[in-house]
């Protein structure tokens, strides 16, 4: 009846080019070109300055204190995925150090988003190994108990199946479904765009109330201007 | 009976050169020359490091996951404001991006303070647009209910009038009645001129115990020293 | 009854040697070579990154809202030592600055670790003085209530006797008793040498379930691989 | 500069037939008679199941971890009257026990609302004297430091002056400005009167749906059934 | 591309007499018969003590401060149903109050579940309407924007489907997917009847170490005991 | 050099007479009367109003998600004590509930104290064995990892020997160390006595201010009254 201890190798990645497009886009524009949906909660953060990564989920499972499965997610890396660590319960434990992340690495990982904790932060730093983690914290763990790899999992209040496609910058971390990745991506594209031609305007003066017309409806919500 | 849905057009602004003064302050120092008031809590934070402003306050009331008057606050910018963002109850959402900041700077304003979040954080800081808020994430919001603009907020537990001074640097964010401006800067000055003789006496290593003369009234309250 | 109102002058200091033999790792080294303990909470964070220090502790108990005895902790510190600040209960306020970082360092203190706040964050950050705190508050604090200097304090859930050795860094706090000094500097040598070769190893794409011979271990524990 | 220091004896109290109109209601419908303002934040919780208080604001500004000013509140306290106390920064001691609440009682106080601990729960339950505050706690106070007594006060996000009414009950605590009571109170009547009929029309069965009208609303933007 | 503004008639609840036998279940016995999955956070918390409930989830995706689909969730509601409301961001506004209990069970809903706030406490407690939610908050909400019903949600960390079985009492809350109820029903009468003879071993003297069987695993592990 | 997996026998616990003298009393009084020390963090709450708890110390230091050691400690267990589990990390998972809880009784044991979560809140209640925990969560623990008996811990930010005694009620959790118990029950003795009569006056109107003769102390420190 229970996922755990299950290890699924074959799962279904997003389109390689579709994840191209979208490591072009920011965290909050994707965010939106999805209709507003998939973000992960803003305790997620970079555990240095300007760390960001695009790529495909392979999803673990882990227990309060144990990592051990992250030595069996390590197998099943491929070049451009990204390691999502969820745990059955709220730890803040250092599951992920600067070996773990040099053995992600040498298997193709592009990243880890964990809602847990990590250490090894100045290494991990050197390596410029993009983090996103709950918290930092040196405490070790064990190493004595099954979770599972590749099922989908809640990491951070997001839901995330394997193979989706999670990008992470200094805004926090959004999850794309794998069938909706090129569709975003163009849609972020075309919200991008659009954004040049405002920064524009609005930064020759032009207000928000004008550019969007919203005047009369803010007027007819009842807003009074008293002096 | 409510103050909801109002504009104020009209505010007094602290005196120009009064804030121009506080501009040479810290936080810390400017808060003990006004006897230790006015301070916003500890989670207000810089969203990049060295993020420093001090202006006069232009106020906006939200609603949680609505930044609609974000738009109609921008309107009422002048040249040294600071917009300051209470919002009616806790909440996260990313209420301010680039866009934002580049309509706010363009009418002249000088930073962001903000009971909730905010994105765009890489571009915010190229632009080196300083803002503090409880926190940073990509959550759109939507543009659909009235607050107000220039009405007396509670904003991170401070009380804060249109027109009074905002400070705000690593330290924290403090707020300055606009008719103490001149009053508290002075305070300020004599404070931090009294500073510099004090380090130099510390760090010729005399003792805090001996410059401040605090052995009578440690032995008055019944300190021991044992070996 | 109480410990309250004593300074303790004669401590014994953790061997020299040990410490500058610690002051070689990082935290989370040093506290997996001590069995996984001694670790302070993980809120405790550096006030600038890259902040770490080493060094033997002095003790300090304070009260909320007070700094009286950091002034009498100032003229019991030695080349060295660290300030370990505990607090009677929960509170950030800001009990330290550049002033008493002045008069700290003028004695031969090596940084400050305090469960409560801080300010003054730019000169301290200037000045390169290592503080660990749980907060960053530019609310200042009163000179009223006696603590005491050197006794055992608990101080952000570890317990912390003067003289111990306090090791903080990016990844947290971590102390280790004056008496196990050298045999955790020793272990975490041994501990360091072992990781150079299986980073290596990792590097070059061995995995962690081989290098390790994790696989009978998952085996025997019923792990499941599908596809 | 400061009012620190501040006893202000003479305040100016809601009225009284205002505030028993207000005792009537519950803190949820006085908040929507309002306009949806004063409401301090949910951390404010009753100390015993059921708890209730109306009264007129006599408010004090404590410092951490000292409730000296709560005896200097004592002596200005009349019949009717809610003792709402704020804290210049966050701290959970326990500022107020069975003692106080004697005393406050024998004054004439009605309750107390606290932006910081309580302690002698079980004595206070007894008693049956409410209390609206942060946190439960033993921990005991000094009385060292001066604050003020009917100053406007921020408590747990609220502004508060002297004289306004306080509502407390299961659902929270607000405010509400004395010279907006009556008006208040028979906003809130309206309200109520009105909700008796809705209540009737929804038990049995009638939709909000088509009771508030809301289909045209909903399909004007947007919304789709699907089966 | 987005799943916002849907509404969902037809759902595939679980088997009704699956559903009543969980209902004989506490929320830890099934969390361990379903193998340790499906529990949501512990901050959900139900608002009187001994509240419980057992029923079929009816999903709903709410966004802050605005409760405008709760109208829409109730239509779709059928005798033995539960509400799961998510949040598209964290907010402990008071979506739910007295007046859609009654709707909510004149429609025969047996409860709610809420990752956000509610209000009315007093009243839904005379109902013995139980509910489990993140907090209490007085804060009304608006009606202006759509979210979704019948959708999957992540609801407090857990993800729930429609139709699944929700389980909740004094230990927290549940969700036990349609298609295991009956087999998860089974092993939680399995285990119930094991701890009944556990019990009253237990409660004789033995010790799980004895009863276990635990000392031989405990020595391995290199347990010393020392006097 | 570690102090995991060891279990101490033989302890020295507290005076029986003391032990039951203290019973007599509140935390709070024992916590003032021991000088302000010893008490536990407020997060420390009872599981059901009016739990309350005396006895000798036996403690338990234990793994994130692991109880394993709980059934070790039940074997150390005498008449009149209450066991105090510290966890090695922040972790909320329920690693007690009432099988434990009815094995812990047959030995003599009169309560829990542990910094973690407790599960099975009906039945515990029905039991009427106190427990104070940080949390409530059904969620189950495993059984792998060696922790240690009737060491030094450090739970809720106290300090904990084995055969102190722990005294827990409404306001909280206080620590008496075993060789101050006699003491701190007469300092209490005193203390309540001294209760009694200040009681009396306050009811009958008398203040504080006079009770304690506070007004010169108010007057030299500077208070104004205005009106």
């Amino acid at each position: 009846m229970t996922q755990l201890g299950i290890v699924k190798r074959n799962i279904v990645r997003a389109d390689k080019a579709a994840v191209d497009s979208l490591a072009g886009f920011g965290v909050a524009t994707i965010h939106e070109a999805m209709g507003r949906l998939g973000l992960m909660k803003p305790y997620m953060r970079p555990i240095y300055t300007g760390a960001h990564l695009c790529g495909t989920a392979v999803t673990v499972l882990l227990h309060p204190g144990d990592n051990w499965m992250m030595h069996v997610v390590a197998e099943q890396l491929q070049a451009g995925d990204v390691v999502v660590a969820a745990v059955t319960s709220e730890n803040a434990d250092g599951f992920f150090g600067d070996l773990l992340a040099t053995s992600f690495r040498a298997r193709g990982a592009v990243g880890l988003v964990i809602d847990g904790g990590v250490r090894d932060i100045k290494d991990l730093t050197s390596m410029q190994f993009p983090v996103f983690s709950k918290a930092v914290h040196a405490k070790g763990t064990i190493k004595a108990t099954l979770g599972s790899v590749n099922i989908a999992v809640v990491c951070a209040g997001a839901q995330v199946n394997p193979g989706d496609v999670v990008i992470a910058d200094d805004d926090g971390v959004v999850v794309v479904p794998a069938a909706l990745a090129q569709q975003v991506a163009d849609a972020a594209a075309a919200r991008e765009a659009n954004e040049t031609e405002k920064r524009a305007k609005l930064a020759a003066g032009v207000l928000g109330l004008d550019m969007y017309n919203m005047r009369p409806a803010l007027e007819k919500a009842g807003l009074k201007y008293v002096d």
